[in-house]
């Protein structure tokens, strides 16, 4: 099968819907109270997702996600702050760096490629050092696929009186969090991941008590998320020229995930199509990095067969001509690759990977139906 | 006449044609190497543009415009550097804002709402002031509309053997620039102004051994223009996730723009646009803020007419009924407003606002053809 446009089987950009990409054929003044009732709807939209109406705000931020981690960082950890950082993945690490620019403390829980942070030992840490002020923890950490277990982390901050920040990057939107029973400052997302919109802006749904205490605290103008707020709420604009286009992309993608019952929904959907992936890719004889009960609805981690014959840019070339564009893998000790479970994949598409996935092994003369590797899946519960 | 969309008559976002907006109706993999090869061609055309091919690279900066000036100012101005900003609007009053925020050192010689900064005071104070390193310049500070003098600017600059930086936002694209003639070390612009592009990047054409001499530089990892290129050069690829759809859309707006012509086509028809837009608006009786010399062809400013019946909510909402968004002024002193010539804005756009502005004045029984304003034309040559 080779399809018009390829599928991205990565986690962002992903393959966006037809009315998703229609809804830019139009331009718009970002100063007008046509735009200006677009950006407060999309904030009133997503805050009504974690059940924030009476304790967060969203803002918005120009740029990638990673803009508006940095932003959230910078503005809700003071100068003299120390913060918490739970790694096990690329998307911890980068915090440390970004902490690094900020030249403010911090210290790692680093549990290597993929093994989940847990929250006695989050807590033990919390209790041995009253100096930290603030926990930052990656939802779902892409690297490997891992659903972290934000609920019993969260406990673990609150119980110690300390403040939680989530990069739920590629989580939110397909992973419930309420604001209700998770207690969190903010919770950091992106237009592209989960709600299936373009790239070109993130957001961070901050705690408003938190964002107004954040006076003096950011390092950098563009990304000051409380100067973005601040003027937000007094105006109803974005301090400076908004994506427009992606905007209106993103609003038509909300409209969309609501259609299809919401987290909820958009979570059945995910979920299904990684049930689907692994079992067909586990019955070719591949395994996951993961043991079933880490796997996110997000992006999975396979080790890359152990044949001699296969090579990953071989195996990449080939699945991208029969039309899907899978992802390298992230890990430090093993070969691996990544597919994603998110954007417009359906169980037609998903069969077509496998069958495409099949297809290329027989070409590679790679034998399919056997262990293709011989390492053990190998985070435990 | 009542248009469909709105015409834009602002500073960006402008409108685009339709066929650059088409361009968004795809997905792509930011990983992939079609996506690579787009970034490289956006990034060889716009070095190309300035006669950079020997001396600049180009590094596009997720996010807006200011994202792009804070990130050049940040990773070309060292910490132990110092800036002359040369004010003459809110753009060069941002520039002071980002230098707060990094604690570095910097001076400016504001010249208030208006008044051009000319090459003998910008030498006579770097020739007072041996610790100044960087001069940064607004090439058309977009608040009055005024034009620059850059090449006086660079010259002196050139002599005290200083770095020049210049925010070229709202000209680049329509007026021409040659790194053979004027010596810079970095022009910023972004997406959506004379190029016609839609908004979600910015982007800095640098002199490459600026750049290479920046390390460490840089206050943030978003914004570290050196990382960012450091990365692209090696890998093809954006850092972190670009606005894949917006580098589509930009693609398309350069071939359009490389059709009309390029710099010198879009010149003349924003030149026309100008011409036209200011004629017909001084025979209604309307002033211009700048006169002819200092008028650029990206956006004037008007001096609200002094008629007790002129209110600018009153006159912006129904000339937005008639179909055309126009722009507020930003002088401190007197109350103006702007009109865009840049965008897809044709003769029959421009006769059409001269059309809807003398209705709108019947309207407000505000009197046509007789001087609407006793203050004069005030910036002189
Ligand atoms: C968990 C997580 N955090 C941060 C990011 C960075 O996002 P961006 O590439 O948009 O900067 C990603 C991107 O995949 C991610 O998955
Ligand atoms: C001269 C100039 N500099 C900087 C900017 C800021 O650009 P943005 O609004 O994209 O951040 C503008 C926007 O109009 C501008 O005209």
């Amino acid at each position: 099968m080779k399809t018009e446009q390829p599928y991205l089987l990565t986690p962002g950009p992903i393959n966006t819907t037809l009315s998703v990409k229609q809804a830019m054929l139009q331009d718009w003044g970002s100063w007008d109270g046509d735009f200006r009732a677009m950006t407060a709807r999309l904030c009133q939209q997503l805050v009504a997702l974690i059940d924030g109406e009476d304790s967060h705000v969203c803002v918005p931020m120009q740029g990638s996600g990673t803009f508006a981690v940095e932003a959230t960082l910078a503005t809700l950890v003071p100068k003299d702050g120390k913060l918490l950082i739970l790694m096990n993945g690329a998307y911890g690490q980068r915090m440390g760096k970004i902490m690094n620019y900020l030249g403010r403390d911090y210290v790692a829980l680093d549990k290597g490629d993929y093994e989940p942070p847990r929250g006695e030992e989050v807590e033990a840490i919390l209790a041995a050092d009253p100096a930290i002020t603030h926990v930052a923890l990656v939802h779902c950490e892409t690297s490997s696929g891992i659903l972290n277990p934000v609920e019993e982390i969260a406990e673990a901050v609150a119980r110690q009186g300390r403040r939680l920040i989530i990069d739920s990057m590629s989580a939110f939107g397909a992973v419930a969090i309420s604001a209700k029973t998770v207690q969190f400052d903010a919770l950091i997302s992106s237009a592209n991941k989960c709600f299936e919109g373009v790239p070109g802006f993130g957001f961070s749904l901050v705690r408003q008590s938190a964002l107004d205490a954040s006076k003096g605290n950011a390092h950098s103008l563009s990304l000051d998320l409380l100067d973005q707020w601040q003027y937000l709420a007094k105006t109803g604009q974005w301090r400076y020229t908004p994506p427009t286009h992606v905007v209106a992309a993103f609003l038509q993608a909300l409209k969309e995930h609501a259609a299809e019952g919401g987290i909820v929904g958009r979570h059945a959907r995910y979920q299904r199509n990684q049930q689907r992936l692994v079992a067909g890719m586990r019955r070719m004889g591949f395994e996951t990095l993961l043991s079933d009960v880490w796997l996110s609805p997000i992006i999975i981690t396979f080790f890359s067969p152990g044949h001699s014959n296969f090579d990953f840019q071989a195996f990449y070339d080939r699945m991208k001509a029969r039309g899907f564009i899978i992802y390298p893998g992230k890990l430090t000790e093993a070969d691996s690759f990544r597919l994603g479970c998110i954007g417009q994949l359906h169980d037609v598409q998903i069969d077509a990977v496998l069958t495409a996935v099949a297809a290329v092994l027989d070409e590679l003369q790679i034998p399919n139906g056997a262990p293709i590797h011989a390492l053990n899946a190998a985070a435990t519960a």
